[in-house]
């Protein structure tokens, strides 16, 4: 049964980055709401199932994600690097791949993005410090930096061409918060599936942020100026805290990735 | 059972706008929580039950309204005109009409009213915008303006005389939401119950501005200003998105009543 | 010399209030600005100078209101009641009179309206707090309530019919300040002239609010919300100081006309 | 079973004040979460239980206080008065006493406390206002200007030498609500348990500042900025309200008591 | 010829800090403004000029700061220590001294005081954040906590008994910025007499706090709640650029005193 | 003779996009301020004058600019496309450029950076609306992003490596304002030199976005959060004004141009 109540199928729906963590997991529940799903991603993605339709596609390639956009009424664009890297890589895929996406949406009159974007986009803010979508961004490396061009492209493309955006700026959606920095970021994949789909169906939405989060007790990040969306998590990391805690009984406050909201990732590289 | 669960008891409440559709809902609310219930409206209001005086009288004359306030302890103010309208209705009912019942509770020294104002004082928000009783008004219509006005009324006769007042915006109070835009405005009739009793039993209220809106998951309004209030919904619009929703799968986002809080009312009229 | 540098003229005017202070004031010097200028009063306006239209009306008549704006570039809304007095005039000349004059403006297309508002819109805040156009509004009285309508009713015309204005919160406009307040409020007649032609010559103004005051030291409010209007007072009040200190050595704190902004406005009346 | 899930366990806490009001009751829950429970007062403290150590101190004896800190790992700082009182208990025991104790942090290395603030910092704000602990203090005694002292001296300890505080402005903790006043500030000892437990784990704190209320339907406060600390509240005041409303039906609006949220703190004294 | 416009002059003015390096200076100014100017400073005063009263007295004597309050008509409290010192000295002078000051003018009905509160009050704020009074306290040492707690002290003072205070936050007061820190921190001699002054004669002030500075280029601080202080600095620290600059071409980036609004005195002490 | 009064000099200053409208007017003027100018462009830079090197490099050869960064102290970055173009030429001179220049100073141990950004980050606010850095950005094209991702650029290589930046949202730097718009956003070559050097000289100031524009009667734009930079520009465009209204009466609000304060740049492109 989907997590989230709403009866609107969209005709075509596109998932970029479908062979991704959280590409495999929207795979199997976004095709309740929608009459054909289209997959995208450059890693191998299986075999089509009923209803799905498989168009691989490097991001960088302006043709090939313009074809991707034909015909869609939607996109939940996961596609790019989803993690700290070499310039190189996130630029191709994350900068000139979602301007790529953009431009095609544009020309085809896609008018509704759900974008993943990152709590890297403000991941030099301090543990201790309570961020809301309206702040100043503070990214914390290459890949944050790439997840603001996105949100910046997407008010952009709101504000010049009215196709609506919803960017999330994603905590850590796995099975279970990993660790200590989780217990604030952790979101339940059914949690994920509620905000995309209150992102997707929304009637007006112009550009919203909104950080990727569950119902947990501790966190960093204050969604009350994206109400609008209509997402209310359901589910909270508090029950693994003793877990999690147990395995990391004292974070080391000389390191930066202990104080800074955006974990290993402030720490992360240079590269060369 | 009283949906509130104060013990506090009125000798007299005056309810006026007795005889509309939150009217009558309240009629049979309040009788509990006082000796005497006073209604008024210009409309029939039938028979009176026990422990009712019913009153009928137009807001705009004033002398009518002087009798209204006579030996009350407090006001339930819903009365006057409670859509768009013409300019003549609303000036009388609802710019004439408050100022009366504000002269007249200062006269006979009446020290709290609930008045029922308007989501519709804001109504010229975005959709995808969040507001708060602390922003700047931006009324939608003549009677969004009234209702402004009102507000403004109300502010005054406590820092002038400390007639202490709520302002409530009431979103949409009915059986259960309409059409997508009421699953975020949507309260229900126990949840304004729950409102306009702690808008009267609360000791210190000066002029507070709130919203009237339920636990909904879609919200577009924040009332963390007003939390001194005492009001915490219960009832959501969520269980009825499923039905809304299908019966309107397509908002239309070329129309102003799409994009703006105020939906309808702000292409209504003009009216000549 | 006009005072503003604008070389930017009208073909005709719009004056109304034109034979009170500060409309005989401005009826000298809005007429360098245009080809004719029109006044109005309900007082007598005395004879027509070259370039000059007389139109009197009562604001509380549409039809003579609807006249008025026939032919017009231009409003600069001087009209009405400007002091704290009792509801019906107010009502008439401010309330019914401003509404007809707006109705009158989007029924002849008219399109700029500098509106003067005033600084009784926000009286009830004390003198030790500094107060910008975006806080809300505290009226001092019924004519501030009157003057907060009018703000609200230019913003609901700007968001649904797109004539823009100006409102102008003027302090007080006098030749010179003639009180301690008046250190604060003052604004001289060039200043007002300034702050007039801004108003009506910014080539995109939405609805705005500023404070009409001077270059002072000693100052209330805060308009950086409003530098687009390009306004920079020229004028202080600061070479009345010692004069007006020395006749009011020892202000009365417990008087509330001392302490808040609205000076004598927030004691006086009711008027029955 | 402790109110707080974490596993996190310290050898050795400090509890000061732990024979007043709160530390009796915290003596018995802090137990379950340290090897040893360091105990201390001006006031009997009892037989020590097992795991428990008794050190009185006075905390204006600069050297007790010293000695108190050594060897621990956290501190959860309830000593001092607790009430309105004079100016010499005061001064000596939550001025020179708070300072003694960050100074023995300082010397002996400790490095997290959590600091009994009251919400008598803010207590001059009106029962109408919703305060956050980022808005200007405004004590409502000395009591309150002891406290405030205190959390200037926890930032001043964080910003020079990394010592990190959650200040805690606890509202009313009691078995109970007491009156119409602890509606909104009460808070269960379950409640005060987990907000102590949640401030003394949680990874990254600085100086951070939260009210200690409950999940009460009336507050005056707003906790956004400290979801960080990982505290939510799980016991509400609200089902003792039929009780305490029946108890003070009428409070007197002219009670400064009643205003503001201090309660009875703002008029009690002055003492000579 | 004074600084500061005003002709208002009062009876009896209490100087403390008297023989202090800004006591001095304002010595030889305030006498312009009253009859008689009562000096108090525990170091020698010399000898009283005509209309001058030596009252020596140490702070922390509660008696003799009773008898220094005596008839005055308001105070300028530059007493104290004014430099990062061990506890003692600040516990003694400026806590306990500042708490005897205030009691005192309670007890003898005075009504308005200048407390030279300091920039250290808010220390620990990076030297490229720009700072307003509403902001949090960041004390930077002993010294700022002590004038943390003094402004705290006033406003509880003005909520509990009326007694109106302007805390200054006094950058530097010099003939001329002696480093680079000055040119955002300083304030002419005349400049802090202008300031005195506007705080001495404005007729409503509460408490109001503002930075005092003058009319740098470079500065740190946003004084816009404190306009109506009626304040506007004359002298600025630009023509001293070059001096300042050349005599400290690279400061050291690494030195918590070139990094936080404090200076040095960030990182002076502790002194045991 | 320098508009800035700094006496501050350095070795060896890099100004690339020397040969651009600005670089050609900043040459001759950072001149007076360094032994070494280093001068670099795509376009022809002429002859080297005295203290002058010249250093050709396209911006996306991170080999060329990883050369050019050697033994500066400091950098002045306006290279880079500087109007509104295709994807290809801003991808590869602003944000591939730009990127490769933040690389070449963290490798070189460059400290400090005065990055050309442009009003356009922020261009879709409207013309009555005031904008200060903090507001969340609204790019209006392809430029506006890509100054928007320096920007964010030199926010992380500061949060990581303290490469300190002041990023200039510059408005229009011509010899006079040419239009309407600019009489909001022009700044003197004179007021240029004296933000860019205020820039280079400040001694703290991590990453600070400070809007240049001049002493302009009107402005959209409010720079309080950065007065730390040490910048009062001294030119108006008021004394264009006449000149500049004449050649443009009547703006027409039905064009994006005129409404946002990007102006033309609004409605450029899209290219393909």
């Amino acid at each position: 049964m989907p997590s989230h109540p709403t009866p609107l199928r969209f005709d075509r729906l596109l998932l970029t980055g479908a062979a991704g963590g959280l590409g495999r997991e929207l795979r199997t529940r976004l095709k309740a709401y929608c009459d054909v799903l289209r997959l995208s991603d450059i890693s191998d993605l299986g075999a089509a199932a009923a209803g799905e339709e498989l168009m691989p596609a490097p991001l960088e390639d302006a043709a090939a994600v313009h074809a991707l956009l034909a015909g869609v009424d939607a996109v939940v664009h996961l596609g790019g690097v989803s993690t700290e890297q070499p310039w190189q890589p996130i630029l191709q895929a994350n900068i000139i791949g979602t301007y790529n996406l953009y431009e095609a949406a544009r020309k085809h009159g896609v008018k509704r993005v759900v974008f993943a974007s990152s709590n890297h986009v403000t991941g030099f803010y301090r543990q201790d410090e309570v961020v809301s979508p309206k702040d100043p961004m503070r990214p914390d490396g290459l890949y944050g930096l790439s997840k603001a061009f996105g949100e910046n492209l997407a008010q952009f493309y709101f504000d010049r061409y009215g196709i609506e955006t919803v960017s999330v700026r994603i905590g850590s959606s796995f099975p279970e918060p990993k660790n200590r920095r989780m217990l604030a970021t952790w979101m339940s994949f059914d949690d994920l599936e509620r905000l995309v789909m209150a992102a997707l169906t929304a009637p007006v939405i112009g550009h919203s942020v909104i950080y990727g989060m569950g119902d947990n007790t501790t966190t960093w990040w204050d969604n009350t100026s994206a109400r609008h969306v209509g997402y209310r998590p359901q589910d909270s990391s508090e029950r693994f805290r003793a877990k999690v805690e147990a395995a990391d009984p004292k974070p080391d406050l000389s390191d930066p990735a202990v104080i800074y909201q955006g974990g290993p990732f402030v720490r992360t590289g240079p590269f060369d």
